[in-house]
């Protein structure tokens, strides 16, 4: 199933570094090399072993030299596309780059639409869509263990799962198959009883599959918080004293922008989006308007509330302002200036809400902050039974196909325990496995393919 | 000569995208890359003969997989720097580069230093200083012409050229050392006469470079032009009309910012930094001020001004204040409008400038736009002599090395003249050689080394 036409692109990022790369895919991708590309051994690239970097020149169509390079010949199928690759290492500036891809165009290749070479490794069946997916997951992963995530889902940790549930509904059906063709055996008992178990099992993966989602989700995207409290209760030092842990980790490399309203940081590993009132208005304004839409409006845009309050006085009514307007969210108490005093309202906050939820810190000393990460630990994968194997799917369409799987499994199960006509069971699992099978990309429909491969970066 | 540490740094851009590479040089680059690579064959990387690319997983120190990449070692000295070097293509995402960049340094590589691979590319011999800077040049490369300059450099033909130079100076001091040892043989003039000569030739070739040290600069850093007119001449159209022609061959990929008041564009092959009156302030403003200081600073600063005028009027009282601004300056003369009628003021500038200067373009209709293109070709190659081997330096540096290195053989011409003792003429031609060594690397300092190298970028 190679594809017809050879496409070429740059595959590194743009701007001016020591090497960029021009890689060109598909049948004619080596006599497009060979057009260009001289040795200076003086030998052809086929004459080397595949995947061997051959030092030379790439020449204009004047036989001009325009960069010093290095190419790579990699031979169908060991290669990225799973066609006949070529990459040519040349120096990272624009000119160098511009002309040497021109130059691919010029013999033949033709520009590489945005995911076309991976999604080319999908159509030439190297890889399933679940891994193609994952390609731009681990590029755009925001924290380790999103990265990990992804990583994992690349080596097909997901789609080995979801083989292994299909192959359990495809056996369902075969049965039901079995027992419509001859419905002179009366089994039906047993039938329903097996089927209803067998649904189930497959209903119980996919849902502890689900679960994962929301950890998945969480980082990959980042957690949304809102910090909140009234006045000199530590909001800002306690922001910089997680934003300094974090700084620490952040090299310089990655000159990350960080939004004036809304700082990205990892705390215990947990990419944050950590919203602070006090990048909206003035604070005490905000707690005195806290039934204000406005005001509501930023708590209802976070997933998780951190509430900061000073363990030195008691409960002021700013504060009980801001614990009433939380009411019904997931919020976390951290009470502060532990290495002032001995905190008066821990024991009160733990009656009123968890004690687990209720952290004493100092943002000054940092006592307690490993609590406080250890808490979003928990927050964020405490809820998942996925800490053996992993599979945290941050993919909104797999985590959508996922839940429809989930519904008609639910379906299934209840059509059984009704002992409805054997026909609506097979319906409903048929189209549990369609669904599943739209995500690792055997049943999906050419639109969604190429849906999917427009939102990639060219060049990948 | 190989360093002592191991350096590694990432050498691609910044940013999001398909690859990344990580490049590790040293004695212990393979030993490091044996304890984070992971070949999916089992087999070690020295298993493999050098250069190849093998495809596995870098694992962290708990053994997981940080990413799918290749791997590929080459064996010191067919490297970039001579050393071992080991790179590494990664997915191109932040965490993914950030994590094995780390893991490098864990395993024993320190950070490397701007040029610092470069760096030991010459201190281990493998080019020499000319060589190196210019891959600098090829990467910030502004146009065509400025990356065939670098390439040119690159491999070698400046200094091939400075090699010949210095040997016939290092020949000159040889006879002179002869016959200062043997002061009886009496035959001073015709010592004195031959070795003005094969300075003199020197001294020439010298000269010759130097001439291409214009167009070099020019093509590297662009010609620096004013465009000037009072208003309604087409001043704008033609700077429409020439952007046009320009976006045209500027691919998407450079995502070029354009300076409001400074235009980056390419002329007939020439870098062009267009700086128009327009953008300053008001145009008619602008001529009615040309004798204040501010207005004269912007036509100062230009290399180069490029005048319009309407060639379908008589020239008014304002062209008068612009032709008189500019008395004494490059100009190129433009006479805008042929397409609405012949131009009745062409003879008046060819008379009072020089004729080759005066150009009759529309810029509505594009014509003679073609014969403002070859003025500006001219402009910048027509001075030099360079045009079969087209050495044009383009490094600052080395022009003013060659310069004190033509005023030194200047001097010594005029000792040889004058028939000052041998010894004077010795010391003229021994400080050339030493300031063309200098070009080279072959005399140069340390500081002066490790100068040129902190104004790489890091990774190269």
């Amino acid at each position: 199933m190679i594809q017809e036409d050879t496409i070429s692109a740059v595959t590194t990022a743009p701007g001016n570094a020591a090497i960029g790369i021009v890689r060109i895919s598909g049948a004619d991708a080596l006599q497009i090399a060979d057009k260009m590309f001289f040795a200076a051994s003086g030998k052809k690239l086929e004459a080397y072993p595949s995947h061997t970097m051959v030092y030379g020149f790439v020449r204009d169509r004047e036989g001009r030299d325009i960069d010093e390079v290095l190419t790579v010949y990699m031979k169908a199928p060991r290669s990225y596309t799973a066609e006949d690759v070529i990459e040519i290492q040349c120096h990272g500036g624009m000119q160098s780059i511009r002309q040497i891809l021109a130059l691919t165009y010029y013999y033949g290749a033709r520009p590489a639409e945005p995911g076309e070479f991976t999604k080319r490794a999908f159509l030439n069946g190297r890889i399933d869509l679940v891994q193609a997916e994952s390609v731009m997951d681990i590029i755009n992963s925001k924290s380790a263990a999103a990265l990990k995530i992804a990583v994992q889902q690349q080596e097909g940790f997901l789609s080995k799962k979801l083989k292994e549930v299909r192959r359990k509904l495809r056996d369902v059906i075969v049965h039901l198959e079995a027992v419509i063709d001859y419905p002179e055996e009366d089994i039906e008992d047993v039938t329903y009883n097996e089927v209803k178990n067998s649904i189930s099992e497959a209903a119980e993966e996919v849902s502890i599959l689900l679960e994962g989602a929301h950890t998945g989700k969480i980082l990959k995207e980042g957690l949304r918080t809102a910090i909140i409290g009234r006045p000199n209760v530590g909001k800002s030092s306690l922001l910089n004293t997680l934003l300094k842990e974090d700084r620490a980790l952040v090299s310089e490399y990655e000159g990350t922008t960080r939004d004036v309203i809304e700082e990205q940081l990892v705390i215990g590993g947990v990419p944050v989006l950590l919203a602070d009132t006090a990048g909206i208005h003035d604070t005490k304004d905000f707690v005195e308007k806290l039934g204000v839409e406005r005001s509501r409006a930023f708590l209802d845009k976070a997933e998780l509330i951190l509430v900061v309050l000073d363990g030195t006085q008691p409960l002021t009514s700013d504060d009980e302002t801001i614990l009433a307007a939380i009411k019904g969210k997931n919020a976390v108490f951290v009470v502060n200036k532990t290495d002032l005093a001995e905190s008066i309202i821990t024991k009160t906050l733990a009656e009123r809400f968890a004690p687990e939820n209720v952290i004493e810190i100092s943002a000054k000393t940092k006592e307690g902050i490993d609590r406080l990460e250890s808490w979003l630990k928990e927050y964020v994968y405490g809820s998942s039974r996925q800490s053996d194997e992993e599979i945290y799917i941050q993919n909104e369409r797999q985590i959508n196909l996922l839940r429809q799987a989930a519904d008609s499994l639910k379906d299934a199960v209840e059509a059984a325990e009704n002992r409805l006509p054997y026909d609506c069971l097979t319906i409903d699992v048929d189209r549990a496995l369609t669904l599943m099978g739209e995500i690792t990309g055997e049943t999906v429909r050419d639109e969604i393919i190429n849906e999917i491969f427009a939102r990639f970066c060219v060049g990948k």
